[in-house]
C-alpha cells in the first residue's frame, strides 16, 4: 500500500517527495516534545492545484494528510505520528501580489511571518502580528492556529488581518474566499472556519493579508512590582488614557532564566517579584508626558518598586528581550506548557486559584508564570526537574490538568488561548466548548471533509478510522 | 392549522402575541419596499429560553420563523410574506452586564444601536459602529447582517466588535459562544457563522460587545472636487499620513436632494460635481497641521475646487448631515438601491463602467451615487420618475441588474457590501459566491437548521418546502 502511494507521489512531485528517516523525523513533528513522528512521506507542493491533486488522491485512497508550516506549534497540530503524508508548504513561499493603496499583500501559505513583516516595512507599512517564533512560523500555520502573540491588545489576532483566503477543502474543492474585499455581506463568512481550523476542514494555500500604518515611535517601559494585583492596577490606569500596544507580565523566576541564558542585563539593581512590560506609541509629546505622569502616580501609590523607560529603539529591543527570551531560556528544562485565558478582569482571582493548586500538587517542580496579561492570557510553564524522566514528568503534569481546567471552566475561561487544540488539548476540549458546540463542529467537519483525510485526530477526536 | 398555532402561542406568550392586521403589516416588513407582508402572528419573547421554546415548537410543527429587529434592512431579510411567525426582539432590550475594565457590555438582541452608543458614552467609552438608521436598528439585526456604515475605514464592521454571542440554533440548542474572551483558539469560531448569517442558522438572543476609547476631537473636512479620480487621489494621499476615521463620497446630484430637503446649507458658494467628506481624530496639533498641509497640496494639485474644515462639534455634525441626509432625502423617490463594492483601488474603473451601462439603459432615470468610498463601497440609487408605476420601475431596474453584476463579478467585487442578501439579492448570490461555496453554505444550513424553520428562503433559495 505504502509503496503504491510513494510511487504515485513520486510520479507527481518527483524530487519533491522525501522518505528518508531524517526528513520523516524533521517534518513529522512540531515544537511539542511529546509525540514520536512517524509519517509515510513528506511532499512539497508548489501550487494550489498540486495541493488539490494531493487531496483528491487522499480521498480516493483514504489517506491521512497533515499540513506542515514552520512546525513551531505547541499543541501537536502539525504532528504526523500515524503514517500520514505530510504536506509541507516550504516551497510555497512567494509573495504573489501587493497593492500599496489597498494595503493588501497576497502571500502563499509558506511565506514566513518575518518575511511578511519585512516586506511590509520595505513598503513603509506594518504587519503587526508578532511573536517569538516569527522567524520560522509560516502564514498558513499562523492562520490555521489564529496565532496571537505580543501585540494583540492593540492589533488583535491573526484572524483580524485576513482579507482573503484560498483553500483546498477536504473534498478537494478550491475556494477563493472574499478576495480582499473590505466589505462583503453575501452569506456565511466561510474563511472564518479555516482560521483556527487547524487544517481539519481544508488547507490554506494562499492568503491576502491587510497591512497597516507603521507605528511611529514605540516606547517600552518595564516596571518592577511588589504584588501581582499591582500588575492589574497598572494595566487599568495606564489603559485609561494611553493606547497601549503591548502589556506583558512575567515573574521574577521567569526573568531569572533569561538573565542566566545571557546576553541581556537585569533592568534594576533590586529585584521585584513581578514585572510588567508596557509598550505604547509616542505619537506626540503629550503621550510621553502622560506616560511619565502615570508612572509617577504608580510609584506614589506604592505599586511600583522601580522602572525604566526606553530612550532609543535599541534600548526598547533590549527591554523586550527580557520578555521574549523566556520561552527559549526555559526550553532546555522541557517545560510543560499551559496556555490559558480568562477575561482580563478575572485574572487575579484566576491566577491565585491556579497557583494554589499547582503549588500544592507540584511542590518539587519549578513553576514559571508569564503572559499577555492585557488579553487575560497566561502561560503557565512547569519545568522538569533534571533527575525526573520525561514520561513520568508529563504524566504527573497531565494528572493536574483537569484540576487546572476545572478552574478555567469555572472562571469562564479557555483551555487554549492561542496555541490551539491539536493533539495535546483535544481530550480537554469539553472544558471550553459544550457538547452541542462540539456536535456542530463535527457536522461542519463532515461537510468539508467527509472522508476525514485532513489532519485527522487533531482538534476533534478521530472518530471513524481513516 | 393557523388557529392551533395561535392558541399555542397565546398559551405561552399571552398578550405578547399580535395578530391584528396593522401589526402584521408593521412587523412583517423592513425598509425594502418591494414585498407585501403576510405573517401569521407576531411574538415578543423576553428571554433566550422563550426563543428556544418557540424554535422547538416550530420544529415540531414545521413552521417558519422570521427574526425581526428594527426592520431597517434593505434586502428583505426580515420580511414575512408567506405566513411566517415573526419573532420580534423589541422586548429583549436590556443591557445585562458591563465591565469597565474589560470594556465589555452584554446586551440582549433588541438593544437599539443608539442605546448602546449612548451607554458607551455615559461610561466614557465608544461604540464605533454607526449609520443613518442607528436610532431604530437593533444589535441583533446589526450582527445578523454584519452592519457596516460610516466608520468602517477606521473601526471595521459590526463583526469586529463581537466578543460573545448567545444563539438559539435551528435545532433549538442554546449556544454560548466565546463568552467575552479576547483569545480563545479552541476550534471553529462558530459565532462567525451567525454574524451575517441573516437568522438562517439560528437567532442571536444576546451579544457581548467590545467598546473602545472615545475619540478625542473628530474634525470633519468637506472638499469639492472636479473629477471623480480626484476623490481617489485625496483618499490615497491623506491616508498615507493621517489616520482617517471616515472617508465618504457623494455626487452633486446626491447633495442637491439633501439641500432641497432643507435644514442644512450648501458648503460652498460654487458647486462641484463631486464631494468628499473626511473625518480624522485631532490627537495633537501636529495632526491638524498635517491635514491643512495635505489640503493645500490638494488645492495646488488642482484636485480641490473648494473646501471647509469644521471648527466645532456642531459644525462637524452639520457637515455630516450633507452625507447622512442623502438616504432620507431620496426616500420619497422610491429609490432602487444597489450596494456594491470592489477593492478601493479598483473603484474608478468600476464606477466608470457601471455608470456607462446605467446611463445608457436608463437615460430617463435620475442616478444618485454616494458611498463609503474608503472601503470600496458604492451605493447606486436609481430614482423612480414620478409618472412611472412602481412595478414597471422595479422590473426595468431588475433587467439591468445582471449587467451591473457582470461588471461587479468581473472586477472581483461583491453584490452586497453591507446590506446583506435577504430575499432581494438571493437570486444573484452566484455573482459573488461560487457554486461550491453555496453548496457548503447549504450543508452548514442543514447542520444547524435541518427542518429549515429559521428565516427560510432568505440568503439561500428555499429548497424543500417547509
Amino acid at each position: 500500500m505504502s509503496n503504491v502511494v510513494i510511487e504515485w507521489l513520486t510520479s507527481q512531485f518527483g524530487e519533491r517527495v522525501l522518505t528518508d528517516q531524517d526528513s520523516l523525523e524533521h517534518y513529522g513533528k512540531d515544537w511539542t516534545k511529546k509525540y514520536t513522528p512517524a509519517p509515510t512521506a513528506i511532499v512539497f507542493p508548489k501550487t494550489t492545484e498540486e495541493v488539490q491533486a494531493l487531496v483528491r488522491y487522499a480521498n480516493e485512497q483514504k489517506l491521512a494528510l497533515v499540513p506542515s508550516g514552520g512546525r513551531t506549534g505547541l499543541s501537536g497540530g502539525a504532528v504526523a505520528a500515524n503514517g500520514e503524508i505530510v504536506v509541507a508548504f516550504d516551497k510555497m513561499n512567494n509573495i504573489i501580489d501587493f497593492d500599496a493603496g489597498d494595503r493588501l499583500v497576497q502571500c502563499q501559505a509558506g511565506v514566513i511571518t518575518e518575511q511578511l513583516q519585512r516586506f511590509a516595512e520595505d513598503n513603509d507599512l506594518y504587519y503587526p502580528v508578532d511573536f517569538a517564533s516569527a522567524g520560522s512560523s509560516q502564514i498558513g500555520g499562523n492562520l490555521s492556529t489564529n496565532a496571537g502573540g505580543i501585540k494583540v491588545i492593540r492589533w488583535g489576532m491573526s484572524r483580524d488581518w485576513v482579507s482573503g483566503l484560498t483553500v483546498v477543502t477536504g473534498k478537494g474543492d478550491i475556494l477563493e474566499l472574499n478576495r480582499g474585499l473590505v466589505k462583503n455581506n453575501t452569506g456565511y463568512d466561510l474563511k472564518q472556519l479555516f482560521i483556527a481550523g487547524e487544517g481539519t476542514l481544508g488547507f490554506i494555500t494562499e492568503a491576502t493579508m491587510r497591512l497597516t500604518r507603521k507605528p511611529k515611535n514605540l516606547q517600552v517601559m518595564v516596571l518592577g512590582l511588589s504584588h501581582f494585583d499591582n500588575v492589574m492596577d497598572v494595566l487599568k490606569t495606564f489603559s485609561k488614557t494611553i493606547e497601549i500596544t503591548a502589556f506583558e507580565f512575567f515573574s521574577h523566576q521567569a526573568m531569572s532564566h533569561v538573565l542566566a541564558h545571557g546576553g541581556v542585563a537585569a533592568p534594576f539593581a533590586e529585584d521585584a517579584p513581578y514585572y510588567a512590560l508596557l509598550e505604547y506609541e509616542v505619537v506626540s509629546e503629550a503621550v510621553e508626558e502622560e506616560a511619565m505622569a502615570q508612572f509617577e502616580q504608580a510609584v506614589e501609590a506604592g505599586w511600583v518598586v522601580d522602572g525604566v523607560v526606553s530612550q532609543s529603539e535599541a534600548q526598547a529591543a533590549s527591554l523586550w528581550r527580557l520578555r521574549e527570551g523566556i520561552s527559549e531560556s526555559i526550553a532546555p528544562h522541557t517545560p510543560y506548557k499551559n496556555d490559558i485565558a480568562v477575561r482580563p478582569s478575572r485574572v487575579p482571582e484566576f491566577l491565585k486559584r491556579i497557583d494554589e493548586v499547582v503549588s500544592a500538587e507540584y511542590p518539587d517542580f519549578e513553576i514559571i508564570w508569564f503572559g499577555h496579561i492585557g488579553d487575560g492570557n497566561l502561560h503557565l510553564n512547569i519545568l522538569k526537574p533534571v533527575d525526573l524522566d520525561k514520561d513520568t514528568f508529563f504524566s504527573r503534569c497531565e494528572r493536574v490538568n483537569t484540576m487546572v481546567f476545572d478552574i478555567v471552566k469555572d472562571c469562564g475561561g479557555t483551555i487554549s488561548a492561542e496555541h490551539g487544540v491539536g493533539l495535546l488539548k483535544q481530550p480537554y476540549l469539553p472544558y471550553s466548548r459544550s457538547a452541542e458546540e462540539i456536535a456542530y463542529m463535527r457536522a461542519i467537519k463532515a461537510a468539508f471533509d467527509p472522508n476525514n483525510v485532513m489532519n485527522p485526530g487533531k482538534l476533534l477526536a478521530a472518530g471513524e478510522a481513516v
